[in-house]
């Protein structure tokens, strides 16, 4: 056997986030991943065990790449002259949109997997992890970027978002649009912030 | 071949919706929606032709079911002296506690159709029908019950009640409470009403 790989793991982990958003959990397995990647029958199960290790390891994979993301697009945000509301409109619309459009199958895989969590205890905990560590992304993303979102605000917005992205990313892909990102992007906000 | 009996076709179609619930979508056979109903190996196919038009079938019998709910509670609503406002939190926390809680099969049932959706036209169609009647439905619920909601907020207001269910119904069943409900309500509201 091979010593482990990080690249090769990745690009299983890449596989079975494609095979997620385009045949469903059920079609995720370890031979279907090989095939996906291009790479040899009987590589997946040197990276993981069991068919259950490779959906965390899809789970796991979203998360790493998210948060990747979230900091390239923190770095790239430039202070303009908008209120904060407005600017919380600005990001919520724009990572809503991208991430139901260039992003869409990975964000597509997280809700399978979500569903299959409910099975899966060991996936459950994965995602729990995932999703705690998006509010603490999440509040410490609003100070950094001087956003007026208070704190105890957050978990209510991460559902609302993460509500908002599982009814885009389910729709047929033409119907997204950036004005109707920008409409729920004005609901969350308004819904974190009141009118103030 | 016995004559169609509507009866026994939605003992086989809320059969479907247990099973999407416990199992996914992949579970969801002519086979198993026999077995789980009780009925003869054979019986299905003399509804459903095909497993799509199971999967559709189950879909509809969720919309009937859900609108027939809806109707009672219509009914059963007493009008009280609390503001507009006051009054659509309360609904909305209702609702969303107990299509979390009572019918968490239900709604865990639509959501794996939606994802399924993607991979069958047929589907698709039969959710965006369910979709358009839930909008019209709520503008007309909100109308007779005196609440000051816009129609053209009623969209966006489906869309995070959709997306809130969502996270609730794919959580572990203890983690939902009335008190998460309301929370979730009342961002709805603020949503969709703002603070006035």
């Amino acid at each position: 056997m091979p010593p482990p790989n990080p690249r090769r793991r990745a690009e299983l982990a890449d596989a079975a986030i494609a095979l997620l958003a385009e045949t469903g959990v059920h079609g995720v397995t370890h031979r279907a991943v090989e095939r996906r990647a291009g790479l040899p029958t009987g590589t997946a199960v040197n990276y993981f065990r069991s068919r259950e290790a490779l959906l965390v390891a899809a789970a796991d994979r979203v998360g790493e790449l998210h948060y990747a993301d979230m900091d390239a697009a923190g770095s790239a945000y430039r202070p303009t002259s908008a209120s904060s509301r407005g600017r919380a409109v600005d990001l919520i619309a724009g990572s809503l949109f991208t991430a139901a459009t260039t992003y869409r199958d990975r964000y597509l895989a997280i809700f399978e997997l979500r569903l299959e969590s409910l099975r899966r205890p060991a996936l459950a905990e994965a995602l729990r992890g995932l999703l705690r560590r998006s509010v603490a992304f999440t509040t410490g993303h609003h100070a950094d970027l001087g956003l007026r979102i208070p704190p105890e605000a957050v978990p209510t917005l991460v559902t609302l978002y993460g509500g908002a992205l599982f009814t885009l990313v389910s729709s047929p892909p033409g119907e997204v649009s950036p004005e109707l990102a920008r409409e729920l992007a004005g609901a969350i906000v308004r819904a974190a912030l009141g009118d103030a």
